[in-house]
């Protein structure tokens, strides 16, 4: 099969060089980039039409990144009735409704599972399962940079701003690194799954979403003498036709597989009602995981693979479902009704909604903006 | 797509209930059992001719176990062009090489996820995994009831003895449980693995394998002040076109996942030159997880998933291309030059090759029956 790449970085040149080393029968027949890098000068070409224009190119893989002109390009190709890669979760979260329905019209394939998970299958074995299984809940670790930070936290004893300048000089983290450590990434990427995993198209605005800005030594050595691990998760489940899809910090036991997770890598898991826990762990960015996870997608759609379609059901977002404990440290006053357990400036809570939590904090942020929280999954299954 | 299971016990009535839960297009039209269970009069033959002449009847999920007559009912299956899924890891590993050349011949799919983890998509995972990526090593717990027996041992200090008896109490074990004990499920399971991942076709006897039935207490005890954790893994990797394939508990730091993996999970890894790790963990049996991971391959020869069928190349097992250091439990003697460091009796050795170990084993079996070895996988990646 024919095929093109938009965008030649780290991630579609390792589509490309996934593609160049496997013989696994794609053809890159033409690269979109305004750059033209020595040796690709037969193939690269910054004007769309051509690739738009050129009937044997059956697939389009985008790896340009953000809004625009990514949806331009995409919404182009499937109405050239071009079958769509996207490793860009910006892209399919923001337009998750519309480019499926454009898909659908013109009969093409829209494939992203490099979008969450970066190199891990995660997304295609949750639509796999799906087919014959009902998905109770799912969680994960869905940010390589931000579990670096707190890996490194909690077992070198690392202060929050050492180990992010680390990760920078490293080159996990952005020279701007709000979108990791505020959870903004993880946020898209659980609204991906959750939309997935229960039919429907959820923004990122119906994720509410803590990140880990606010944590410090003295929470992580804190969450250790409880025998805890604290990571960012994202997590989400159904209860009849409502839907709760959050982002937060969370204490887990010590034994959970989740904090055993070291380093960049992610681990994603589903909890079937058929198949029990399922879960998924690897690398969830960088240029040759995720640049593979784009090739599978495109050896699927060669090999005619075709999962039902996603059916946008009435499934509603509602935070207020799945009421569980918190973990706060804040010098703000918390009310009596919502503490179980005061331990100095820690509150163990009651169980709160996640609403509730997020009404909570935006009050005490006025006060106290060092504010940490994290939920307590220490009964989830 | 109208469908006939073989055998109705556990594995092939939670297919069937997969099926009738899901809602998901496949119809089980006939059901080969020699009971009839109540409610099910309509539908259950001891007649295989009634599903081998019914042309409606495209593919046959065999869930009998064993090797005969399964091997018989599967061959005939695909000679009269039926698709055929199987859950019976002694059937494909005893009849890997006559099953796919079967299959090719009368342009049938033969899928069999289920045959090594169980709920666990990790066959088909590995083979999509295989369309675009070196597999350079692969290793896993594949065994629910031996992870069971160790992770009590060490979490809650049971002697091997106790804890095997409240395993057949919960049905995790067999009442004669060496095929789990002395490692030979997780044999059939990793010579498939490794078949699967360098298209070759290993039997039984390609794969050196240890098990657990001689761990004591004391053991773990010193691997816990070792910071280690022992796992019973199925491991194997290619060197050329050679390739080994071994069974063993093995050593690992206490911070490695699978350290992490509790109770009767499995959780089986491989890994890629371009994807990096990738883990995946479940239910490795189970008549849920099973029945769903039968349903699973059903619905993609359903939806017409097809991955390039294994060629069977001129890769040949050699036991002694990874030599690894071990740790030997005996009270026979060990040689000197084996051995790198001495406690008791308890030796740790220098680097030894799997035929090495294995010779030196079953020459200290004649004056120690209750020797016990471990490998060290300190230094896998």
């Amino acid at each position: 099969m024919d095929i093109a790449i938009l965008g030649f970085g780290t991630v579609g040149a390792g589509a490309y060089e996934t593609i160049r080393d496997s013989h696994c029968g794609l053809n890159v027949k033409r690269i979109l980039d305004i750059r033209v890098p020595l040796g690709f000068e037969h193939i690269v070409t910054s004007d769309y039409n051509e690739i738009l224009d050129d009937p044997d190119i059956e697939l389009v893989a985008e790896a340009i990144g953000g809004l625009h002109p990514a949806y331009e390009f995409v919404s182009a190709a499937l109405k050239a009735g071009k079958h769509v890669v996207s490793a860009n979760k910006h892209l399919i979260c923001h337009y998750f409704r519309e480019l499926h329905a454009l898909a659908a019209e013109h009969h093409c394939m829209l494939r992203f599972t490099p979008s969450a998970g970066g190199g891990i299958p995660w997304l295609y074995n949750l639509q796999r399962q799906k087919r014959c299984d009902e998905i109770l809940w799912l969680r994960g670790i869905m940010n390589g940079t931000t579990n670096y930070i707190l890996d490194a936290m909690q077992h070198l004893g690392s202060q929050f701003d050492e180990v992010l300048n680390t990760a920078k000089a490293l080159g996990y983290a952005e020279a701007d690194p709000s979108a990791d450590i505020d959870g903004l990434d993880v946020r898209r990427k659980c609204a991906i799954s959750a939309s997935i995993a229960y039919d429907t198209a959820l923004s990122e605005e119906d994720v509410p979403t803590f990140g880990i800005r606010n944590i410090t030594r003295r929470d992580i050595a804190y969450f250790d003498s409880l025998g805890m691990t604290c990571k960012l998760l994202g997590c989400a489940r159904r209860d009849g036709n409502r839907v709760i899809a959050y982002v937060e910090p969370t204490l887990l036991p010590a034994g959970a597989i989740e904090s055993s997770v070291g380093t960049n890598y992610n681990c994603i898991t589903l909890f079937g009602r058929k198949v029990g826990r399922l879960s998924f762990l690897g690398q969830g960015a960088g240029k040759y995981p995720t640049g593979c996870a784009m090739v599978q997608d495109m050896l699927d759609i060669a090999a005619g693979i075709r999962f039902p379609a996603p059916t946008i059901t009435q499934v509603v977002p509602d935070p207020s479902i799945y009421p569980h404990r918190y973990y706060i440290r804040t010098s703000a006053h918390v009310p009596d009704d919502i503490a179980e357990r005061r331990d100095g400036n820690v509150v163990m809570t009651v169980p709160l909604s996640v609403t509730d939590i997020h009404r909570f904090a935006s009050q005490a942020q006025n006060t106290d903006p060092r504010i940490f929280l994290a939920g307590l999954e220490d009964n989830i299954e």
